[in-house]
Protein backbone atom coordinates (compact mmCIF):
# COMPACT_ATOMS: atom_id res chain seq x y z
CA UNK A 1 0.00 0.00 0.00
CA UNK A 2 1.30 3.38 -1.12
CA UNK A 3 2.51 6.26 1.48
CA UNK A 4 -0.44 8.14 0.17
CA UNK A 5 -2.94 5.58 0.40
CA UNK A 6 -2.28 5.73 3.89
CA UNK A 7 -2.61 9.10 4.68
CA UNK A 8 -5.54 9.25 2.97
CA UNK A 9 -6.84 5.99 5.09
CA UNK A 10 -5.68 7.92 8.02
CA UNK A 11 -7.29 11.21 6.94
CA UNK A 12 -11.02 9.41 6.71
CA UNK A 13 -10.65 7.56 9.88
CA UNK A 14 -9.79 11.40 11.80
CA UNK A 15 -12.69 13.19 9.83
CA UNK A 16 -15.15 10.62 10.97
CA UNK A 17 -14.04 10.71 14.23
CA UNK A 18 -14.33 14.91 13.92
CA UNK A 19 -17.71 14.24 13.28
CA UNK A 20 -18.38 12.41 16.39
CA UNK A 21 -16.36 14.63 18.92
CA UNK A 22 -18.30 17.73 17.28
CA UNK A 23 -21.36 15.69 18.28
CA UNK A 24 -20.41 15.09 21.60
CA UNK A 25 -19.15 18.61 22.01
CA UNK A 26 -22.34 20.02 21.20
CA UNK A 27 -24.15 17.66 24.19
CA UNK A 28 -21.61 18.78 26.72
CA UNK A 29 -22.16 22.62 25.96
CA UNK A 30 -25.88 22.52 25.86
CA UNK A 31 -25.79 20.52 29.31
CA UNK A 32 -23.10 22.83 30.59
CA UNK A 33 -20.91 19.52 31.33
CA UNK A 34 -17.08 20.39 31.70
CA UNK A 35 -15.35 17.27 30.19
CA UNK A 36 -11.77 16.56 30.53
CA UNK A 37 -10.14 13.65 28.67
CA UNK A 38 -7.38 12.27 30.82
CA UNK A 39 -4.13 11.19 29.01
CA UNK A 40 -0.93 9.54 30.00
CA UNK A 41 1.42 6.12 30.11
CA UNK A 42 0.29 3.21 31.92
CA UNK A 43 0.98 3.48 35.24
CA UNK A 44 0.78 7.26 35.98
CA UNK A 45 -1.83 7.40 38.59
CA UNK A 46 -4.71 8.46 36.83
CA UNK A 47 -7.41 6.03 38.83
CA UNK A 48 -6.28 6.53 42.53
CA UNK A 49 -5.75 10.55 41.40
CA UNK A 50 -9.40 10.03 40.17
CA UNK A 51 -10.74 8.29 43.36
CA UNK A 52 -9.14 11.13 45.64
CA UNK A 53 -10.35 13.60 43.38
CA UNK A 54 -13.84 12.65 43.51
CA UNK A 55 -13.59 12.18 47.44
CA UNK A 56 -12.32 15.52 47.33
CA UNK A 57 -15.07 17.17 45.13
CA UNK A 58 -18.05 15.54 47.62
CA UNK A 59 -21.55 16.07 46.18
CA UNK A 60 -20.46 17.58 43.30
CA UNK A 61 -22.67 16.04 39.83
CA UNK A 62 -19.79 14.02 38.07
CA UNK A 63 -19.03 10.55 36.09
CA UNK A 64 -16.40 8.70 34.62
CA UNK A 65 -15.71 6.85 30.94
CA UNK A 66 -12.74 4.57 31.74
CA UNK A 67 -11.40 3.45 28.91
CA UNK A 68 -8.83 0.38 28.92
CA UNK A 69 -7.53 -2.79 26.51
CA UNK A 70 -9.05 -4.86 29.19
CA UNK A 71 -10.25 -5.75 32.60
CA UNK A 72 -13.43 -3.37 34.55
CA UNK A 73 -11.13 -2.74 37.17
CA UNK A 74 -10.58 0.87 37.00
CA UNK A 75 -14.59 1.43 36.38
CA UNK A 76 -14.71 -0.66 39.33
CA UNK A 77 -12.47 1.28 41.66
CA UNK A 78 -14.95 4.48 40.33
CA UNK A 79 -18.04 2.88 41.75
CA UNK A 80 -16.68 2.08 44.64
CA UNK A 81 -16.20 5.78 45.83
CA UNK A 82 -19.94 6.20 44.32
CA UNK A 83 -19.41 7.66 41.43
CA UNK A 84 -20.75 6.46 38.59
CA UNK A 85 -18.80 5.00 35.81
CA UNK A 86 -18.76 3.30 32.57
CA UNK A 87 -15.91 0.95 31.06
CA UNK A 88 -14.93 1.06 27.40
CA UNK A 89 -13.12 -2.05 26.43
CA UNK A 90 -11.31 -1.23 23.28
CA UNK A 91 -9.54 -4.70 22.54
CA UNK A 92 -6.71 -4.32 20.44
CA UNK A 93 -7.19 -0.60 20.02
CA UNK A 94 -5.02 1.58 21.23
CA UNK A 95 -7.38 4.98 22.29
CA UNK A 96 -10.27 6.27 22.72
CA UNK A 97 -12.35 7.62 19.53
CA UNK A 98 -15.46 9.78 19.47
CA UNK A 99 -17.62 7.12 18.70
CA UNK A 100 -16.92 5.33 21.91
CA UNK A 101 -17.67 8.24 23.87
CA UNK A 102 -20.63 9.14 22.94
CA UNK A 103 -22.06 5.87 23.60
CA UNK A 104 -20.68 6.03 27.23
CA UNK A 105 -21.74 9.66 27.63
CA UNK A 106 -25.35 8.09 26.91
CA UNK A 107 -24.72 5.68 29.29
CA UNK A 108 -23.87 8.14 32.06
CA UNK A 109 -26.96 10.76 31.18
CA UNK A 110 -25.50 13.58 33.19
CA UNK A 111 -26.89 16.10 35.01
CA UNK A 112 -26.28 19.43 33.93
CA UNK A 113 -23.15 21.33 35.27
CA UNK A 114 -21.42 17.83 36.05
CA UNK A 115 -17.95 17.38 35.42
CA UNK A 116 -17.20 14.46 33.06
CA UNK A 117 -13.57 12.40 33.50
CA UNK A 118 -12.60 10.48 30.75
CA UNK A 119 -9.58 8.16 31.48
CA UNK A 120 -8.00 7.43 28.24
CA UNK A 121 -6.07 3.93 27.21
CA UNK A 122 -2.47 4.40 28.93
CA UNK A 123 -0.46 5.07 25.36
CA UNK A 124 1.55 8.57 25.49
CA UNK A 125 0.88 7.94 21.29
CA UNK A 126 -2.15 7.55 19.66
CA UNK A 127 -4.29 9.10 22.16
CA UNK A 128 -3.13 12.84 21.03
CA UNK A 129 -4.53 12.52 17.53
CA UNK A 130 -8.23 11.81 18.55
CA UNK A 131 -10.78 14.58 19.73
CA UNK A 132 -12.86 12.89 21.96
CA UNK A 133 -15.18 16.35 22.09
CA UNK A 134 -13.70 17.33 25.02
CA UNK A 135 -12.89 20.75 26.89
CA UNK A 136 -9.41 20.02 26.90
CA UNK A 137 -6.58 16.95 27.51
CA UNK A 138 -5.03 16.48 30.89
CA UNK A 139 -1.37 14.81 30.54
CA UNK A 140 -0.54 13.56 33.80
CA UNK A 141 2.81 11.97 34.15
CA UNK A 142 4.30 10.08 36.47
CA UNK A 143 7.74 11.81 37.85
CA UNK A 144 9.32 8.53 37.64
CA UNK A 145 8.91 8.46 33.98
CA UNK A 146 11.83 11.03 33.78
CA UNK A 147 12.83 14.91 32.58
CA UNK A 148 12.94 14.17 28.80
CA UNK A 149 9.46 12.34 28.48
CA UNK A 150 7.39 15.61 26.72
CA UNK A 151 10.38 15.84 24.48
CA UNK A 152 9.88 12.41 23.56
CA UNK A 153 6.59 12.39 23.09
CA UNK A 154 6.00 16.21 21.86
CA UNK A 155 2.57 15.48 20.07
CA UNK A 156 0.24 14.82 23.54
CA UNK A 157 1.32 17.66 25.62
CA UNK A 158 1.30 20.12 22.96
CA UNK A 159 -2.09 18.61 22.34
CA UNK A 160 -2.90 19.01 26.76
CA UNK A 161 -3.99 22.12 28.52
CA UNK A 162 -2.77 21.22 31.88
CA UNK A 163 0.22 18.76 32.39
CA UNK A 164 -0.06 16.95 36.38
CA UNK A 165 3.25 15.79 37.20
CA UNK A 166 1.81 13.23 39.73
CA UNK A 167 2.91 11.16 42.28
CA UNK A 168 5.91 13.47 43.45
CA UNK A 169 6.41 11.95 46.65
CA UNK A 170 8.28 9.31 44.54
CA UNK A 171 10.84 12.66 43.39
CA UNK A 172 13.06 11.85 46.15
CA UNK A 173 13.73 8.60 45.48
CA UNK A 174 14.35 8.71 41.80
CA UNK A 175 17.30 11.37 41.17
CA UNK A 176 14.63 13.35 39.01
CA UNK A 177 14.79 17.18 38.80
CA UNK A 178 10.96 18.63 38.79
CA UNK A 179 12.06 22.13 37.40
CA UNK A 180 13.62 20.55 34.51
CA UNK A 181 10.39 18.41 34.00
CA UNK A 182 8.65 22.00 34.27
CA UNK A 183 11.31 23.54 31.74
CA UNK A 184 10.89 20.58 28.93
CA UNK A 185 6.79 20.87 29.13
CA UNK A 186 6.99 24.53 28.05
CA UNK A 187 9.78 23.79 25.53
CA UNK A 188 7.13 21.77 23.63
CA UNK A 189 4.00 23.65 24.69
CA UNK A 190 4.71 27.29 26.49
CA UNK A 191 1.20 27.80 27.20
CA UNK A 192 0.56 24.60 28.89
CA UNK A 193 -0.13 25.11 32.54
CA UNK A 194 1.03 22.47 34.84
CA UNK A 195 0.55 21.10 38.78
CA UNK A 196 2.26 18.78 41.02
CA UNK A 197 0.49 16.65 42.79
CA UNK A 198 0.35 13.47 44.79
CA UNK A 199 -2.54 11.55 45.47
CA UNK A 200 -0.75 9.67 48.26
CA UNK A 201 0.22 12.77 49.98
CA UNK A 202 -2.29 15.11 49.16
CA UNK A 203 -0.33 17.75 47.95
CA UNK A 204 -1.09 19.87 45.02
CA UNK A 205 -4.88 18.11 45.22
CA UNK A 206 -6.26 21.67 46.05
CA UNK A 207 -5.15 23.50 43.43
CA UNK A 208 -6.17 20.57 41.23
CA UNK A 209 -9.59 20.50 42.60
CA UNK A 210 -10.07 24.61 41.95
CA UNK A 211 -8.94 24.14 38.84
CA UNK A 212 -11.68 21.83 38.19
CA UNK A 213 -14.38 23.80 39.49
CA UNK A 214 -13.11 27.24 38.53
CA UNK A 215 -13.23 25.69 34.95
CA UNK A 216 -16.86 24.41 35.13
CA UNK A 217 -18.07 27.52 36.55
CA UNK A 218 -16.37 29.48 33.65
CA UNK A 219 -18.53 26.56 31.03
CA UNK A 220 -21.65 27.52 33.00
CA UNK A 221 -21.21 30.95 31.89
CA UNK A 222 -20.38 29.74 28.69
CA UNK A 223 -16.88 30.85 28.47
CA UNK A 224 -15.19 28.41 26.06
CA UNK A 225 -12.27 26.63 27.37
CA UNK A 226 -10.40 25.64 24.36
CA UNK B 1 -15.33 3.18 6.09
CA UNK B 2 -16.33 -0.54 7.21
CA UNK B 3 -15.40 -2.54 9.95
CA UNK B 4 -14.47 -5.48 7.13
CA UNK B 5 -12.65 -2.57 5.44
CA UNK B 6 -10.44 -1.31 8.41
CA UNK B 7 -10.04 -5.15 8.86
CA UNK B 8 -8.68 -5.69 5.78
CA UNK B 9 -6.33 -2.49 5.69
CA UNK B 10 -4.93 -3.87 8.83
CA UNK B 11 -4.28 -7.16 7.58
CA UNK B 12 -2.71 -5.84 4.22
CA UNK B 13 -0.32 -3.46 6.59
CA UNK B 14 0.67 -6.31 9.10
CA UNK B 15 1.24 -8.82 6.11
CA UNK B 16 3.60 -6.52 4.62
CA UNK B 17 5.25 -6.22 7.77
CA UNK B 18 5.82 -9.26 8.40
CA UNK B 19 7.71 -10.15 5.33
CA UNK B 20 10.27 -7.29 6.06
CA UNK B 21 10.25 -9.35 9.76
CA UNK B 22 11.37 -11.96 7.64
CA UNK B 23 13.89 -10.79 5.77
CA UNK B 24 15.66 -9.46 9.13
CA UNK B 25 15.34 -12.98 10.75
CA UNK B 26 17.08 -13.99 8.20
CA UNK B 27 19.85 -12.05 8.30
CA UNK B 28 20.25 -12.60 12.18
CA UNK B 29 20.44 -15.98 11.82
CA UNK B 30 22.85 -16.21 9.39
CA UNK B 31 25.10 -13.70 10.98
CA UNK B 32 23.94 -15.72 15.01
CA UNK B 33 22.98 -12.55 15.90
CA UNK B 34 20.65 -12.75 19.08
CA UNK B 35 18.23 -9.83 18.82
CA UNK B 36 15.36 -8.82 21.39
CA UNK B 37 12.92 -5.97 20.79
CA UNK B 38 12.45 -4.14 24.00
CA UNK B 39 8.69 -3.17 24.87
CA UNK B 40 7.71 -0.58 27.21
CA UNK B 41 5.14 2.05 28.86
CA UNK B 42 7.45 5.24 28.43
CA UNK B 43 9.85 6.03 31.19
CA UNK B 44 10.46 2.23 32.41
CA UNK B 45 13.89 3.33 32.61
CA UNK B 46 14.95 0.62 29.48
CA UNK B 47 17.66 2.75 28.30
CA UNK B 48 19.23 3.20 31.63
CA UNK B 49 18.96 -0.95 32.00
CA UNK B 50 20.65 -0.82 28.20
CA UNK B 51 23.41 1.61 29.83
CA UNK B 52 24.37 -0.65 32.66
CA UNK B 53 23.66 -3.64 30.58
CA UNK B 54 26.40 -2.51 28.34
CA UNK B 55 28.65 -1.49 30.74
CA UNK B 56 28.33 -5.31 32.96
CA UNK B 57 28.49 -6.95 29.02
CA UNK B 58 32.72 -5.53 28.60
CA UNK B 59 33.45 -6.06 25.34
CA UNK B 60 30.68 -8.01 24.13
CA UNK B 61 30.20 -7.36 20.42
CA UNK B 62 26.53 -5.53 20.29
CA UNK B 63 24.11 -2.35 18.65
CA UNK B 64 21.12 -0.75 19.42
CA UNK B 65 18.02 0.89 17.63
CA UNK B 66 16.53 3.22 19.31
CA UNK B 67 12.86 4.06 18.43
CA UNK B 68 11.21 7.58 19.81
CA UNK B 69 8.43 9.83 18.44
CA UNK B 70 11.34 12.62 18.79
CA UNK B 71 14.76 13.63 19.75
CA UNK B 72 18.04 11.27 19.44
CA UNK B 73 18.61 11.54 23.42
CA UNK B 74 18.66 7.54 24.21
CA UNK B 75 20.86 7.01 20.95
CA UNK B 76 23.36 9.39 22.67
CA UNK B 77 22.93 8.23 25.88
CA UNK B 78 23.76 4.56 24.32
CA UNK B 79 26.86 5.85 22.18
CA UNK B 80 28.54 7.70 25.38
CA UNK B 81 29.00 3.86 26.53
CA UNK B 82 31.13 3.51 23.54
CA UNK B 83 28.45 1.03 21.77
CA UNK B 84 27.19 1.64 18.32
CA UNK B 85 23.47 2.84 18.02
CA UNK B 86 21.26 3.99 15.38
CA UNK B 87 18.14 6.35 16.35
CA UNK B 88 14.80 6.07 14.46
CA UNK B 89 12.67 8.94 14.85
CA UNK B 90 9.03 7.21 14.08
CA UNK B 91 7.27 11.24 14.49
CA UNK B 92 3.92 10.37 14.72
CA UNK B 93 4.25 6.93 14.64
CA UNK B 94 3.92 4.76 17.71
CA UNK B 95 5.86 1.85 16.35
CA UNK B 96 8.98 0.40 14.90
CA UNK B 97 8.50 -1.78 12.47
CA UNK B 98 9.97 -4.40 10.30
CA UNK B 99 11.20 -2.27 7.49
CA UNK B 100 12.67 1.02 10.01
CA UNK B 101 14.38 -2.07 11.88
CA UNK B 102 16.15 -3.94 8.59
CA UNK B 103 17.42 -0.19 7.40
CA UNK B 104 18.75 0.71 10.98
CA UNK B 105 20.34 -3.13 10.65
CA UNK B 106 22.34 -2.35 7.15
CA UNK B 107 23.47 0.95 9.37
CA UNK B 108 24.60 -0.91 12.41
CA UNK B 109 26.25 -3.63 10.32
CA UNK B 110 26.58 -5.93 13.48
CA UNK B 111 29.71 -9.02 13.15
CA UNK B 112 28.83 -12.28 13.87
CA UNK B 113 27.46 -13.57 17.09
CA UNK B 114 26.54 -9.80 18.56
CA UNK B 115 23.48 -8.83 20.62
CA UNK B 116 21.00 -6.95 18.57
CA UNK B 117 18.78 -4.01 21.07
CA UNK B 118 15.78 -2.94 19.62
CA UNK B 119 14.43 -0.33 22.04
CA UNK B 120 10.98 0.28 20.68
CA UNK B 121 8.91 3.28 21.10
CA UNK B 122 7.60 3.12 24.41
CA UNK B 123 3.96 1.99 24.06
CA UNK B 124 2.31 -1.12 25.78
CA UNK B 125 -0.19 -1.21 23.40
CA UNK B 126 0.62 -0.90 19.01
CA UNK B 127 4.48 -2.55 19.25
CA UNK B 128 2.71 -5.83 20.54
CA UNK B 129 1.25 -6.52 16.49
CA UNK B 130 4.47 -5.60 14.56
CA UNK B 131 7.07 -8.06 14.59
CA UNK B 132 10.65 -6.80 13.65
CA UNK B 133 12.42 -10.55 12.93
CA UNK B 134 13.99 -10.38 16.36
CA UNK B 135 14.01 -13.17 18.80
CA UNK B 136 12.00 -12.41 21.66
CA UNK B 137 10.19 -9.57 23.02
CA UNK B 138 11.17 -8.70 26.44
CA UNK B 139 8.86 -6.20 28.18
CA UNK B 140 10.20 -4.07 30.85
CA UNK B 141 7.62 -2.78 33.83
CA UNK B 142 8.67 -0.15 36.06
CA UNK B 143 7.15 -1.68 39.41
CA UNK B 144 5.61 2.11 40.35
CA UNK B 145 3.41 1.41 37.39
CA UNK B 146 1.07 -1.09 39.69
CA UNK B 147 0.62 -4.51 39.26
CA UNK B 148 -2.93 -5.20 37.30
CA UNK B 149 -1.21 -3.50 33.82
CA UNK B 150 -0.14 -7.13 32.63
CA UNK B 151 -3.67 -7.92 32.52
CA UNK B 152 -5.23 -4.21 31.60
CA UNK B 153 -2.34 -4.64 28.92
CA UNK B 154 -2.51 -8.34 28.16
CA UNK B 155 -1.54 -8.84 24.07
CA UNK B 156 2.34 -7.09 24.93
CA UNK B 157 2.31 -9.52 27.88
CA UNK B 158 1.31 -12.38 25.69
CA UNK B 159 3.62 -11.92 23.28
CA UNK B 160 7.02 -11.01 25.53
CA UNK B 161 9.16 -14.37 26.21
CA UNK B 162 10.69 -12.81 29.35
CA UNK B 163 9.17 -10.02 31.91
CA UNK B 164 11.87 -7.61 33.50
CA UNK B 165 9.61 -5.81 36.92
CA UNK B 166 12.56 -2.68 36.95
CA UNK B 167 13.54 -0.15 39.17
CA UNK B 168 12.50 -2.58 42.52
CA UNK B 169 14.74 0.02 44.41
CA UNK B 170 11.60 1.43 44.50
CA UNK B 171 8.80 -0.64 45.15
CA UNK B 172 8.93 -0.11 49.38
CA UNK B 173 8.46 3.30 48.67
CA UNK B 174 5.41 2.63 46.85
CA UNK B 175 3.35 0.09 48.08
CA UNK B 176 3.39 -2.47 45.33
CA UNK B 177 3.26 -6.36 45.57
CA UNK B 178 5.73 -8.11 43.08
CA UNK B 179 4.06 -11.51 43.96
CA UNK B 180 1.17 -10.42 42.67
CA UNK B 181 2.92 -8.86 39.95
CA UNK B 182 4.44 -12.04 38.88
CA UNK B 183 0.85 -13.35 39.41
CA UNK B 184 -1.03 -11.48 37.18
CA UNK B 185 2.05 -11.72 34.35
CA UNK B 186 1.39 -15.76 34.87
CA UNK B 187 -1.99 -15.34 34.67
CA UNK B 188 -1.87 -13.67 30.95
CA UNK B 189 1.46 -15.27 29.80
CA UNK B 190 1.75 -18.68 31.67
CA UNK B 191 4.92 -19.59 30.29
CA UNK B 192 6.82 -16.08 30.91
CA UNK B 193 10.01 -15.79 32.18
CA UNK B 194 10.66 -12.96 34.93
CA UNK B 195 13.30 -11.19 36.28
CA UNK B 196 13.64 -8.72 39.28
CA UNK B 197 15.75 -5.99 38.64
CA UNK B 198 16.89 -2.88 39.70
CA UNK B 199 19.48 -0.86 37.55
CA UNK B 200 20.52 1.99 40.31
CA UNK B 201 21.26 -0.93 42.70
CA UNK B 202 22.46 -3.46 40.15
CA UNK B 203 19.76 -6.27 41.69
CA UNK B 204 19.11 -8.93 39.52
CA UNK B 205 21.68 -8.08 36.85
CA UNK B 206 23.80 -10.81 36.61
CA UNK B 207 20.66 -12.87 35.91
CA UNK B 208 20.06 -10.68 33.38
CA UNK B 209 23.60 -10.78 31.87
CA UNK B 210 23.52 -14.47 32.40
CA UNK B 211 20.24 -14.48 30.34
CA UNK B 212 21.56 -12.09 27.18
CA UNK B 213 24.66 -14.83 27.27
CA UNK B 214 22.63 -18.21 27.51
CA UNK B 215 20.62 -17.37 24.67
CA UNK B 216 23.51 -15.80 22.66
CA UNK B 217 25.62 -19.24 22.75
CA UNK B 218 22.08 -21.28 22.00
CA UNK B 219 21.87 -19.08 18.80
CA UNK B 220 25.44 -19.81 17.73
CA UNK B 221 25.04 -23.38 17.86
CA UNK B 222 21.38 -22.76 15.83
CA UNK B 223 18.44 -23.42 18.64
CA UNK B 224 15.35 -21.64 17.84
CA UNK B 225 14.93 -19.20 20.42
CA UNK B 226 11.00 -18.43 19.61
Amino acid sequence: MSQERLIEIETDILSKNDRYAHANRTVLSDRQIFAINLVSSPGSGKTTLLCKTIEALGDAPLGVIEGDQQTANDADRIRATGAPAVQVNTGKGCHLDGHMVGHAMEHLDLPKGSLLFIENVGNLVCPAAFDLGEDGKVAILSVTEGEDKPLKYPDMFTAARLAILNKTDLAPHCDVDLDLYEANLRRVNPTIEILRVSAKTGEGMADWVAWLKSNLAMKAVGVAAQ
